[in-house]
């Protein structure tokens, strides 16, 4: 049986979505192309920006999606102030580098929200700075950024807002006519529940028709992307078209479920069975309550010396049921993901396998 | 029922490619980065290289791996010979030129194969010329330019080339042991008859670890990629997971096949039965036969008037085939490919609903 799968994606997806993928399909017959009209128009409806925005798919990983937006979005002789508390943050900084984009980083500890405050004071001391990037959910850590309270500022400040919602676009609720952004960064495999091999970005028609000619890229071209979908409704290049019928499907089970305020609901529910019930046997989360996202979990290493993380991945895995291995912030911890087609009994197999190690590990060694 | 695709891809996959879809994997698991490992070693072993080069797969399609491939492999004071008789060709200039890399394009038309001597001519007239592109099987026609010549006048210039083989690798045999090449570019969803999503690099390894820094792009770094996969076997970004073990299965198809040579052989009758066919049909095919790889077929429009592509196109499409809507040629023309999981049947249920559409289009014509 293929394990429960507990991490920031590739997730557990539901039998109706791989089933989805169990046909060809001709990328540029009348069907194909309804389908992916069909996902592109549901994604802008999702981020609330469907009057004033477009969504335009990219094939390949998240970050495909985020070098394309900078690619594109992000003018030859523009400045980026990179928002960073977390190795996603630091990704961007690498992309713009490479572009030779001109960019500024604001960091924060990877414990730490980015402060609006703080992004306020970076923009009027730097009046170059043209365009903002923020990670909505940092998966390094789970912590969630404080979105609105930042796309106002920075619209305030009359600057661009690219935001990467790669771990939080379907999982967490975004309001693109009350939160203003030049372009949202998504992902198939994360909040949607589909599976990986594109991504998005939901971007200002108004900005990105004037993004012609930025891009160094044929592939990662956003403008050209969208201009092939605007001209035949087809996208430019071969796209994975049973990655597209799983993401299709999974929409549809998006809004059976009641839309994006009901799965972040379960998702919290999910969330919240985790963390108290690894409170309740010692295990204590990174990230302070009020700024964790209900998508993945950082726990903090417990103390003694007792808990070597092979063995409790390992431990886990002979269960069924995979964590993400390894670490990505600079504190001993571990992850546990709390998104997918998964509910809080998955969570409670999770905490059940969890006392199995606890007794073998820690507190067999206490008593002897 | 899905239709019979008779496109240049995506393709007509087997039941077992699409069965292999409908599980979930943990992208970072060692089952899945068997599955990977697996799939790498196949495909340098396909192409005859399995002691001087490495496979790279890249996310996307088979344009993202040609884009990396010129991104990483061309220096950045390089100059890149490009041998154009086709649309594909020509997309190469344009990923050149986008880069910045220096470029020049050797041209012909685009029923005519480039000839070595040509591309040696250009060779001894351009010393700055620092590699070479050739399209292997031009698409855009269904031409197979002569790349055993080409490879042999390319290594005696003592200059790279760089084989796109993204419609001929698994559908034509290439023995990399005697056609020298510095990489050759392939896709899962032609000749392998995987499904679309991920596409690859074959490259020299004594090369392609000196190409660091090479690479304005992050996602495109071919050397990041492999090195991310030398390291621990893991994509470096997210994998699309299904589409890795679809492309799995079918490479056990293939070789269950016998191979590439027998692969060959089927494709080659596919195409026999279908370009008599059309011959008795007095349908002619715009390509000379000795210079036809059978992979895709152009079809010259009858003369007349009464055949309308679009007319054709419906009446296939109504009864199930699909062909590729539009033509890439400046000649009007159509086309039909004959590759994928199908056989002389398909051809002959082709060809009979071609039957259908001639009696009511053409010989109606001609009666009334």
């Amino acid at each position: 049986m293929p394990p429960l799968l507990l991490t920031p994606g590739p997730l557990t997806t539901s039998d109706q979505t791989r089933a989805a993928l169990g046909r060809d399909w001709g990328s540029r017959e009348a069907d194909f192309i309804a389908l992916s009209e069909g996902v592109r128009a549901r994604l802008a409806v999702l981020a609330g920006v469907e009057r004033t925005h477009v969504a335009v798919p990219v094939q390949g990983s998240g970050t495909f999606a985020v070098e394309a937006a900078v690619q594109t979005l992000v003018p030859r002789d523009g400045r980026l102030l990179v928002l960073v508390n977390g190795a996603y943050g630091r990704r961007i900084v690498d992309i713009a580098g490479r572009l030779g984009r001109a960019w500024v980083a604001l960091e924060a500890a990877e414990d730490q929200p980015i402060s609006a405050e703080r992004v306020a004071a970076a923009l009027a001391a730097d009046r170059e700075i043209s365009d903002v990037a923020l990670i909505h959910c940092e998966t390094t850590s789970g912590l969630l950024n404080p979105l609105p309270e930042i796309a106002a500022c920075v619209r305030r400040a009359g600057r661009r807002l690219l935001v990467d919602a790669m771990s939080s676009f379907g999982a967490v609720p975004i309001d693109g006519g009350r939160v203003p952004f030049t372009a949202l960064i998504g992902s198939s495999n994360k909040g949607l529940e589909g599976v990986p091999g594109i991504s998005f970005v939901i971007a200002e028609s108004a900005y990105l028709q004037g993004c012609a000619g930025n891009s160094t890229s044929l592939s990662l071209d956003l403008f050209e992307q969208w201009r092939g979908f605007e001209s035949n409704g087809q996208w430019r290049f071969t796209p994975p078209v049973q990655v597209v019928a799983g993401l299709a499907a999974a929409l549809d089970q998006l809004e059976a479920e009641g839309g994006i305020n009901a799965r972040f609901a379960r998702y919290r529910r999910n969330c919240e069975v985790l963390v108290e019930g690894m409170r309740a046997r010692g295990l204590h989360p990174y990230i302070a309550a009020a700024d964790q996202a209900p998508v993945i979990v950082t726990f903090l290493m417990p103390p003694g010396g007792w808990f070597k993380f092979q063995a409790f991945y390992d431990f886990l895995h002979a269960r069924g049921i995979v964590i993400y291995p390894g670490k990505l912030t600079g504190v001993d911890s571990f992850r546990i993901g709390c998104i997918g087609a998964i509910g809080t009994g998955d969570m409670m197999r999770c905490l059940v396998a969890i006392d199995g190690f606890l007794a073998e590990h820690r507190d067999g060694r206490t008593a002897a």
